[in-house]
């Protein structure tokens, strides 16, 4: 991405769109990859992608607005949706984490709704592009990122690029098997998926599952929340950081299965780099590093050597802002360049 | 690879050669990718890497003449051989299944004894690569390949080429973990990685295994070639497609175990085409029927809509004709239309 004008003198920019569970992030990126305007909706999965199109169609057009420029004139939207995104027609294929919006026309539908050419992938095909380009993976190629949230997404860049496979779906590395015959159900119906291991919901079973031994016991904080039953992911790993022994011991068998996923990833892909994100990766080191011991010490050694395994540096704003990126890249250098639509 | 020749008006040809444990072959490709002459020398592992080179030179240069060509002529020579090429030196790094290499300088070794540029690269990324142009993966992208014999290699062509990883090394399927915890021990020093569980000694390991329970009992062939302690994985395997009940019983928990190796792989790389290679897939079908099927049920569906589970189509002569095609390359078009060395 180059700096650049459009013929009629307004500056080149993109939208970038992340459709969540819970909220739809928006952001407008300039050539420069600097942050314009950002915002979000509710995304109210449950009353399906058409009512989603259209808050987000009014709040896009309110960001553009609001930063001077007209969301007509920008070259293009990419668009990040948790979930298996057909590469050549746009529409979600699957989407385990989002129910209702399998078989949705995104690319059609944002198209139609924005007056713009319109690229969809996933979300963490999105972040990984994003992270490769501006963040923990800056200068390192391949990239390999993980987000570890409600469900597990992954992204693989190479030569500075989103790897798509042949249909779009590459990269679910929440969906590999780390058990031959075993392990916890995972949202898709297979059991032992690298997501049955590392999802958020499973982060509070496990504390759960560990605090019913009574040994160690919880501390005070994350004892009540587990009684209440309010405790989220976020909270044990908050609880880790202080030193909660049930929350350490959470995160200690987490990283073990984190570490064989990062191990198998390395062994397959040699990358420079193993990005971690999502929500339940904000547990910091004490999840990282234990993670980062056990993949180091499983690979052949060699593969051990030339890998960093490191948190997102974009915290949740990389599926937004790869979806703006991805949006340029499809426009090309041309019309960046011209403003031509 | 275009037809062409060399300004000096001999055809434009390449030499490849294919470091095995036991042999290593040699061939001679010419432009068109038609095999101009073939052979082979022994490999004699346990004398280590220089006097395979000085062998491997002199059966080079007689293969060469017998096809009335010039070998210093030859645009270049390819050399795969199991186990980690460092590309940048051409330095095998690491070689669990060919003790006695590890360090060995590859490609300044071959190069010199043979007066060529030379390209070094794990044998199972030359078979994929000659898989993909010539074999079983022609016409799809990406193509992914696993070499089930004394070891387990893997090898992944994206967009024509093989990926290479940040130093050579992806692409070790063979050792990415289908266990968190336990499995049988590989030669690798860890547990549960998949070649513990396909490379030949474990069917036959098996093998004895389920024929030991009595139940169900194994036909008079194998239980002969069991008792005496002369079963081979490629016996096993005719037993197998013969009907012996413990053979079929071995490559049924075989194909367990390589359908979630395939899966992993699917989910990861959305593959056009997974090869399946080596010794220990000659038992056909009787393999390969099981995996097929524990692979397309356990990804996410739209994942095993666009991909086939193929056996190599060009047998044990995929690593060597590999090993030629990139010589070619890495001498490229011009060299090739001109024959500058």
């Amino acid at each position: 991405v180059s700096g650049g004008r459009s013929g009629t003198g307004s500056p080149a920019f993109a939208l970038g769109i992340d459709v969540g569970g819970t909220f739809t992030k928006l952001a407008i990126l300039g050539a420069g990859e600097q942050v314009l305007a950002e915002g979000r909706v509710a995304t109210d999965a449950a009353a399906g992608p058409a009512p989603l199109v259209e808050r987000v169609a009014v709040a896009a057009r309110e960001l553009a607005a609001g930063a001077g420029l007209e969301l007509v004139r920008a070259c293009g939207a990419g668009v990040g949706i948790a979930g298996l995104v057909e590469r050549a027609t746009g529409i979600l294929a699957a989407c385990p984490n989002l129910p209702g919006f399998e078989g949705f026309q995104a690319a059609a539908s944002f198209g139609q709704a924005l007056g713009l050419p319109v690229q969809v992938v996933n979300d963490a095909n999105a972040c990984a592009l994003a992270e490769a380009r501006l963040g923990a993976g800056r200068g390192r190629d391949p990239v390999v990122l993980l987000v570890l949230g409600t469900g597990v997404g992954g992204g693989l860049v190479l030569g500075g690029e989103i790897v798509h496979g042949v249909a779009g779906f590459a990269a679910e590395f929440g969906h590999m098997a780390l058990a031959i015959d075993d392990g916890p159900r995972c949202a898709c119906g297979q059991r032992g998926c690298v997501e049955a291991y590392l999802r958020s919901s499973h982060v509070v079973a496990l504390a759960l599952t560990i605090a019913a031994r009574g040994q160690p016991p919880a501390g005070p904080a994350l004892a009540r929340a587990l009684a209440s039953g309010e405790a989220t992911s976020r909270l044990v790993g908050e609880a880790a950081r202080a030193g909660d022994p049930v929350a350490a011991a959470v995160f200690s068998e987490l990283g073990r299965a984190l570490g064989i996923a990062i191990a198998n990833l390395i062994s397959a892909l040699n990358p420079a780099v193993v990005i971690v994100g999502g929500g339940v990766a904000l547990a910091g080191e004490v999840l990282l590093s234990s993670a980062r011991a056990v993949a180091l010490a499983r690979v052949v050694p060699p593969l051990a050597r030339d890998v960093a395994i490191l948190p997102a540096a974009l915290g949740d704003r990389g599926g937004v802002l790869g979806a703006a990126l991805l949006a340029f890249e499809s426009a090309g250098p041309a019309r960046i360049e011209t403003g031509a639509r």
